[in-house]
């Protein structure tokens, strides 16, 4: 059973450990490169040896869209689900290969109520992506919208 | 034909407008979710009413992939491609919707040359997701790795 997480379960400091682990086979990082970034490096083994990447390398964004995946199969699972109002920083510090293994880990950085609806808050999570030799391929730092367990009271007239 | 961009051809406040519209349907945006982003408000409209989306919204990583892929068809063309070094920001003001369709807007905010790598640069680029009726649904600010023309000459003894 995985628990449900309201805002005021979240404190700074934090660790959210993914337990699943995806494979980047050569087909996903082709498959998906053809539909979203079809760009030589993403699709060709041979035009890739010769580009930026010295070999094949999978689209950020796809590395992005399976972290999501892990995300959601990990034990940061907050009330009302994973909402990113968005991110301040996203970084792929090496590239994704064929074969790579992926998980994520993630940390609680910030607990913010909101100001304006006092019924959610925003937390800061920095996570991390790494393949299996437990190097970071891709980091971020994202905010996401997590409902309060239980809305303050009316204020009193 | 396209024109390849060198580091020296870029300056700021260039604009690159994408003419490619791509439509979300509804097959696209639940398979994407289904494989990428399982949660009831990105794959079922009934969940999805009572969320915090209040209807059947794509996955914020769907619309980014999709965003990938009007910008490699628009005419912001690198030489060496479209390469992220990484993103400084990356939101997602309104949901998009099942029939949304999707162009892009970009906008070169700096160019910088590398120092330790002189064949080579980093362009600032914010570029704008827009839907049908010309509102923004993503912002992002990324740096893109640009080669340099001509590197310059080594240094004399």
């Amino acid at each position: 059973m995985m628990t449900t997480l309201f805002l005021e379960d979240f404190t700074p400091g934090q660790r959210f450990v993914g337990r699943t682990r995806i494979r980047m086979d050569e087909h996903s990082v082709k498959a998906f490169a053809s539909e979203f970034d079809p760009q030589p490096f993403h699709l060709d083994a041979g035009a890739a040896s010769s580009s930026i990447f010295r070999g094949l390398a999978a689209s950020g964004w796809h590395t992005a869209a399976i972290t999501m995946r892990l995300l959601v199969d990990s034990e940061l699972r907050p009330a009302g689900g994973i909402v990113g109002a968005g991110f301040d920083e996203l970084r792929w510090p090496r590239p994704v290969r064929p074969g790579d293994e992926l998980r994520v880990q993630s940390e609680v950085l910030e607990v913010r109520p909101s100001r304006s609806r006092p019924q959610q808050g925003l937390i800061k999570v920095r996570t991390d992506t790494l393949n299996q030799h437990g190097e970071i391929v891709q980091t971020s730092v994202g905010n996401l919208v997590v409902p309060c367990r239980s809305a303050p009271p009316p204020p009193t007239a």
